[in-house]
């Protein structure tokens, strides 16, 4: 096969992300401990996510008001001063430094040489954006796309406008949900890289036997794989 | 010349926005009078806002999190209420109905049936997708960009990927200061459509003595305008 473009996913894929919100919720759960009992708390916040979803969407701002909206469950008319807490600790995830995930660098210049390297992620457009700079790997990509929702039309989207469409690219990231199984709907190539933690609203069950999916331990294992892809021995 | 892409911003150009922001602001000034005075309210917001910026981006999820911010300067340990309320008004502005101006419909037909039209507007990813879907106009559009700012950088690349660069295109829009300076600065055409509100961060001085640029009383005569240009009568 002819493998033109190569999607990959940002956080968790190229950095540590989901970290970050784990401690956050962890102090979240501090702050409220005189009010709610820690399970209690992240199931209400779970809950209060998924039914924000539809107006916010993903991100660091959306999850900043859904803890807001949390704190005023449990804290009640006490909650001033969490908020302001809850405040500063979103933006201290908007601030956050990049960690880059071992590997990452030297196999996307390697990518880079021989594909069109996309960067396709959710998530708040600015926060995003800032990422990607201070990754210092913003060089290596033909494009950054970061959309409301992975899905099959934004993979065939993406693909098409960059590049020869999907059934010439590949996507590579560790939510089964969002980066492996849409990309294979649109019929693209999908690598699946597990990152140890994974957000409840992204897990999702693995494709069963499908040639054009494969689970990689690594991004380092991604450029083999995919030559072995397009030399036709998969 | 030629003119392959006509580039409309979306709130305030082809529906009411501002309006929305601003009786949202009025209602805050509501909940907070016994705490502050409207004036100085409004006047930490717009403080808020811009220290913000580089954290938040634009949109409503900003807004609403800078008004929580405010509520918290204000009313101090009493803000829980006041906060509850907030959270439902950013929600509402992410629901609330669109209401397209005069003439954009038709005129937005009669401009893509000659030119690729595309719409660049900043603010939240799903909110603009929304509004965008709620409008019925989406269909008229060849490709919507949501972008974290527009400047000059932003037009070039949007005009080359979605037509033949800048040089060939036009920007139309209501704010002098995101949707003309800038597309005149990358080398397209620009008309400016007031809108009776502008938010202060939008303020700019008008464009003096550029025959690219263009003030238009409405959307309606940008088709007449852009031909002008076309026939090289401009």
């Amino acid at each position: 096969m002819r493998l033109t473009t190569v999607g990959v996913d940002a956080d968790d894929t190229l950095w540590h992300h989901e970290t970050v919100f784990r401690l956050t919720q962890d102090r979240l759960a501090e702050l409220l401990s005189p009010y709610a009992d820690p399970a209690d708390l992240h199931a209400h916040l779970d809950e209060v996510e998924a039914r924000n979803f539809r107006f916010y969407g993903y991100g660091v701002k959306a999850f900043t008001l859904s803890m807001i909206e949390t704190a005023l469950a449990f804290a009640g008319d006490s909650a001033a001063g969490v908020i302001r807490e809850i405040l500063a600790a979103g933006r201290e995830m908007l601030t956050h430094p990049i960690e880059t995930l071992p590997g990452v660098e030297a196999t996307l210049r390697d990518l880079s040489e021989r594909y069109r390297l996309v960067v396709i992620t959710k998530g708040d457009l600015l926060d995003q954006e800032r990422k990607i700079a201070a990754s210092g790997l913003g060089e290596l990509f033909s494009a950054v796309e970061i959309v409301s929702e992975k899905d099959e039309a934004a993979y065939a989207r993406i693909f098409a406008r960059h590049g020869t469409g999907p059934a010439e690219a590949a996507m590579i990231g560790n939510s089964l949900r969002s980066d492996v199984l849409p990309a294979l709907r649109a019929g693209a190539l999908a690598g699946w890289i597990p990152y140890p933690l994974t957000w409840s609203r992204e897990v999702a069950d693995r494709p069963v036997g499908d040639p054009r999916y494969a689970e990689l331990a690594s991004i380092v294992e991604a450029p083999a794989w995919l030559a072995r892809c397009v030399e036709g021995l998969i």
